[in-house]
């Protein structure tokens, strides 16, 4: 018996022998499924007959990934320990939305399902690849935060100016500070949807300034993380020597 | 009682104990606070209790930062320096307006409002993650001088350029050199909120022409300050050692 | 007969004496005429009399490729081997369409037409300066499948957020999660047309949080081919000495 | 008589003394502010008088680069040498439209007064900082050209997909391949209009995949830039030690 527990424990944590892959990729095949079948009910106008599927395919993995999340409780060497882990809360969560459904009304189910998604984590779990960029993120964790800080700055700074500049001219668009806020993230990130924009001289010469000295703070964090990964791959090349 | 005011001097300029900190981490709270109350006032339809929740919050917080600059000057060693110093002005900036408001008339206190602002940038002063961005910008700074004359020069000559090719097809979106600036600024920073935008061919292949050539330009700073953020961080290990 | 053979393979095949090259450069400036030619015929409104000049241009462009190729096989030590090689199919599709739509409907040679424009991939056949690319890619593999997965899991979660957060105030926008897609795509890539954005507060909320996150991730390639480019010069510099 | 020549030259040609600084700077001055006064001619709805001002302003500056440039003829070693070299024709470029003008009539004088801008590289003439920039530019002018050459194949491709995908739903829009290299123009530099986007599954799934690929090409140059640019400053800074 504890022969087998033990070959069990091996096959569910471990991914080294043929068996041990193939139980991992047939996860990550169910979790990719459920992911696509969670995004086709979103669909409007689906036939019965696919909604139907959809629903087998949903019971079928729901039942797969509650044997997994019971088969890793029983092999795990402090139950509690891997029930309260970051994984076995999001194993949980998971699978928990489907059975608290089934008792409960069909509207909450909507929103309540939105935690399937968590699901998704999961696939990190057997990535090993993620390690180089933990360590580039460690690497340039502080410039992060200061950028992080100094961008907050400039978008606040750039919504309370262009408020100034626009309130009276457009007094539907940039109503608020929280409405320039708006127009500051879509403008500064570059996206410019083109549902605010500014229209009077000033605004658009304060524009003007905001996007010469703010898109260098906020795209900076981009070209960090892309020179702390080579860093990240030059130190791992060099502790592997 | 020279005792009693170098340890307020201490807990006023230093950061270090745990009083000391605590002081700091106050008044930026408050700064912080007064920032979101000061937002939340640009809102519109706001219930007379709610204002008048702002109002005191408003009362406390210059009440806090007008004893707070006080100290500063009682405790400075050259108070009349610190006065005159760019923080000196800007605390003071941060509570003027509250005051002169009071006597004169409504609309004037709106524009005035806007220097309360500066209080923003207290908690600059409170930061020292800061020194190693200055250390960046300082490596940098011929480079950016540069291209950022570059950019203007770019900028200029686009506007030019589209100005004569889209100004009879589209006389209201390009009607002058300084409206056609408009659209360099927001093609060449990749905004595109799309008001305005080019219709005719030659309009088009100068646009295309302009990007090709004018984005590098216009992106390269961001990487600049990227690649002298982590110079700085190398040095900053180097002379740690 | 032996001799005249390798000398027309010397001429197909190679590149260093001026005949070799005028033979690869004037295939090369037909590939760039055909695709002129076929750009020019999807222009509405042309004269027959235009018509019929591309007509000509095309059946002598795929009249020389047609030669090219079957001297490429005729002169190739393993005739079969090069025909099943890309660039064998390559050269194959880049003439096939024209022979095939001869013989059946023409609203077939429409779609057909596309694999002309495998042609553009001979192109590539000529330059050498592509080489140093290709070990730049090498260099960062990894680090770009690792950061399309992520890219891939970002979208998909934004994808899903907006949908919860937007559906209701917008179910012709946001209509699934599929729809979103388009949303997160246009988003993240920073090029914002305008067609789909949030209007509800907590959507431009969650579009905040995911631009502050996302960006860095969707943008940090770009950042990595580069240094990549950089390290594969330096390389290629230490190689040659 | 050859001294004052000779001392005429040292004015004109070098940029040490005072007196020679003060003239460069007194030139660069008129030539922004013809710029501006170029500018401002373009605004609707000028007043009478302003635009005599304007043209008076005209006059005196055209009259003092006519005067430079004689006195450039009339102090060079080899005069005709001056007149044919880049600067040379640049200066003479920023006078005549003003000669020619007088003597036809009015509108030719509109499309002539664009060669008035070249006035601007004028500027470059005088400014030292640029010698940093040709450096990085020298240092990775191979792979800009390769990345422009794959960034136009790739913007290519990617307007022929698109009029496949988008030509039957939005025949207005992308009426033909050229069109379609507008859209393809405006996504890949993440420019965005809006204007053209495309509509149908499959013109957003090609998008998609297009960006995918896409933007780390046509991105690339900018981080290529940033990073000659860093390798410059550390050549010179080697070559002063």
């Amino acid at each position: 018996m504890p022969l087998i527990k033990g070959r069990i424990k091996e096959i569910v944590e471990r991914a080294e022998t043929p068996l041990e892959r193939a139980f991992d990729l047939t996860i990550q095949a169910l979790i990719v499924l459920s992911l696509v079948t969670f995004s086709l009910e979103t669909l409007p106008d689906l036939s019965p007959r696919i909604r139907g599927l959809l629903s087998v395919v949903e019971v079928v993995t729901v039942a797969v990934f509650s044997a997994e999340y019971l088969l890793r409780l029983a092999v795990a060497d402090k139950p509690l320990r891997y029930a309260l882990s970051f994984f076995g809360l999001v194993d949980l969560l998971a699978v928990l939305p489907f059975y608290v459904a089934q008792g409960i009304d069909l509207r909450a189910l909507r929103s309540l399902r939105l935690l399937r998604l968590f699901r998704i984590f999961k696939l990190v779990r057997y990535s090993s690849a993620i390690r180089r960029l933990r360590l580039a993120l460690k690497l340039v964790r502080e410039e992060l935060v200061l950028f992080t800080c100094v961008t907050l700055l400039v978008l606040y700074l750039s919504a309370v100016g262009i408020y100034y500049f626009e309130h009276e001219a457009q007094p539907e668009a940039f109503t608020s500070v929280f409405h320039s806020l708006w127009w500051a993230v879509a403008t500064l990130t570059t996206v410019g949807y083109g549902d605010v924009y500014p229209i009077t001289a000033g605004g658009r010469i304060f524009t003007f300034v905001v996007l010469m000295i703010g898109l260098s703070i906020v795209a900076a964090p981009c070209g960090m993380l892309a020179s702390a990964l080579s860093e990240a791959r030059r130190l791992e090349a060099n502790s592997s020597e």
